[in-house]
């Protein structure tokens, strides 16, 4: 009743934020009023900028500001392996590893038809188009090995052979530095079945 | 390198929320701005309003569009009583529970030498001049039972008595439906020590 109606708004405003719910939101909501309004106004700023002009890159459909984006114009990368993955946080994570250099595509999310999102909602034939641009000798599955991540491996590798694509998969097994004592019975089953000779 | 910078502005900014760390700003930012466009401008706006127009009530001191918030003005509640409390949001959970009609004073904080927060941080001074207005009676000192919460109610209630005002504590003990066999030794301890007579 007697909550100002510019800090509701607020609290509200603020559970659009993933994972953030009315605690957080109201948690949130005092720190910014009362210990950082300038960080309060600097946030306002970015989210209008971000949202003005962030858009998806036209070859690898990440968040860029430019139709085409700085890593797929770049000419020092490898246009004929594709990599393929399912958020823009997969992307970061991947380069991280500085261990590739070839080209990345962005689903933007995985097949869930539990969710309703199925190869149309992903916008496959965007990615297809990508995939047969001619100069793609390799597309590399990354998705996540959760239920979700590996129906859409499936899918793609079905679509992708049947245009004669050559596909692999992203390997299964114990973490670098993992002991066998501390990993799942599925992990480890996975490892013994994918093993490579020495 | 080729991360557009508007994005890594947007997830810097989202950094100032109160427990988002790097990899959280990340996935709010990636989420606002794939799903939820329209609730990203929707917050932008809110952060500039609430910022703009929010200020405390010069009486109680939580957050008001007014001078003074239609709380503190309303002519229902019991002047003679004062509750002292550390944040708005504990101000939120004393109103849900319908069991207190007098009038309220945040404290927003509360003493805690290590963090550099002493009497005059926390402007005593104001909060003196609000107890002293004449019509309070008594003064209900609802701050935390934490070490800070405890040292503040401590503090509060010596300046208080020296001015002659009626000072309480809220009570301490189980929780309502709580168990015995599930509650920590300190609390039984205390419950035992402020046991009440039936």
């Amino acid at each position: 009743m007697s909550t100002p109606s510019a800090l509701e708004e607020l609290i509200e405003a603020l559970r659009c934020l993933p994972g953030v719910g009315p605690k957080s939101a109201q948690r949130m909501a005092y720190h910014l009023l009362q210990r950082d309004q300038q960080g309060a106004r600097r946030l306002a700023r970015a989210l209008e900028q971000a949202v003005q002009v962030l858009r998806h890159c036209r070859r690898c459909n990440a968040f860029s500001e430019q139709e085409v984006c700085e890593r797929c114009a770049s000419p020092r990368r490898d246009a004929s392996l594709l990599c393929v993955l399912e958020m823009p946080a997969d992307l970061n994570m991947m380069e991280q590893t500085h261990a590739y250099q070839g080209m990345y595509y962005v689903l933007m999310g995985h097949i869930s038809p539990l969710d309703g999102i199925g190869p149309k909602e992903l916008q496959l034939g965007r990615f297809l188009e990508r995939a047969c641009d001619g100069e793609v000798q390799e597309v590399i599955l990354a998705t996540n090995f959760t239920n979700e991540g590996e129906a859409t491996a499936h899918y793609l590798g079905e679509m992708l052979r049947a245009r004669g694509l050559r596909v692999s998969r992203i390997a299964r097994g114990l973490p670098v530095g993992g002991e066998i004592e501390h990993t799942d019975a599925g992990t480890i089953a996975q490892a013994l079945i994918e093993r490579r000779p020495l």
